[in-house]
């Protein structure tokens, strides 16, 4: 009997999860609301509750999801390049990609907030570590001296540097790229970053 | 007769902006309603709507006192700084500071969206132009070669790089830098791409 609670209960909890991320992906996480996604996996609002604590955890697993597809994709180039300038090149590359094409996905990874006073769980903590964690080997190799904290370091600053690029443009900010421009600027910024790193190891 | 009234409908504004701000400033654009800016301004709801389109009407004068503050603290760095390395580390960190000390109104800036529709009006995007009009000067000192749409380019990029290290550490999103190493990590990473740029030139 507990096995078939359960069965029926994770079944649940995949289709408010699938319902969720359709709505985030067409109309972004602004106009998100219990009721639609419930209407949505046809069950009743309160089935929501007994799945997830509230809204905010269905959300979380909702980004769970869409940061192992983004890491996915960050490895597969990771894994493809070999010389630090084409591996930082072809990550910057995949992650305007990915942002360009899951537009609304990807920006709830940022734009979701908890609860005042309520924490992020640890477990989704950690899986953020995708963004920075194929930008740690090519630094190293560009800034062989450099220990494991200055490092961590540099890889955030790269992947917060990255990323403004591409979140400002593709917000359509005022102060944005043109879409036109985006990707060369992103590399060409990516070229004379790696260019400043190996005169300075010189 | 129509001066006086002129008069008063100019301090209401004032009034209002005013209000807007502190509540801004104090609670972030996310609480902000019209309601309680009129009680704070000392007047009614409906004075709003007499004095200004709407409350984004209201918000967009808000935004545009705070750029127009950013715009003079960076342009006392941009004249203060002689070499384009030192210029550009100097309005790093006035930016840093700048979002530092008014975290809530400088968030608005980027935060801010209109009705679905609803246009920015050109005199408010026409300022926004405080943002990277100081870095143009010092980025074509270092490439003599390039041509003004290039060096817009430059600046766009150059601003949205600083502007995402800067944001995503202090929004205190899981990927940021620690506050204690932000500003040592945002001139170090000013620093590696004015030696990309300088050995670029070479």
């Amino acid at each position: 009997m507990t096995a078939k609670r359960d069965a029926r209960r994770e079944d649940l909890k995949g289709r408010l999860i699938t319902a969720a991320q359709a709505h985030i992906q067409s109309s972004g996480l602004g106009g998100l609301r219990a009721r639609d996604i419930t209407a949505e996996a046809g069950c009743a609002l309160g089935a929501l509750y007994t799945a997830f604590a509230d809204l905010d955890e269905l959300i979380l697993h909702v980004n769970s999801i869409t940061l192992a597809r983004l890491g996915a994709a960050l490895r597969e180039e990771a894994t493809s390049a070999v010389e630090p300038r084409a591996k930082l090149r072809a990550l910057a590359r995949a992650y305007l990609t990915f942002a360009r094409d899951n537009r609304m996905l990807w920006a709830a990874l940022f734009e979701h907030r908890m609860a005042p006073g309520v924490a992020v769980p640890e477990w989704h903590l950690a899986e953020h570590a995708v963004l920075i964690q194929h930008l740690v080997e090519p630094l190293a190799a560009l800034r062989p001296a450099a220990e494991t904290p200055d490092l961590l370091a540099r890889a955030r600053t790269l992947f917060s540097a990255v990323h403004g690029i591409v979140a400002i443009s593709l917000e359509d900010r005022f102060i944005g790229l043109a879409p036109t421009d985006l990707e060369s600027e992103l590399l060409n910024f990516v070229d004379v970053l790696v260019t400043g790193l190996e005169t300075e190891r010189k």
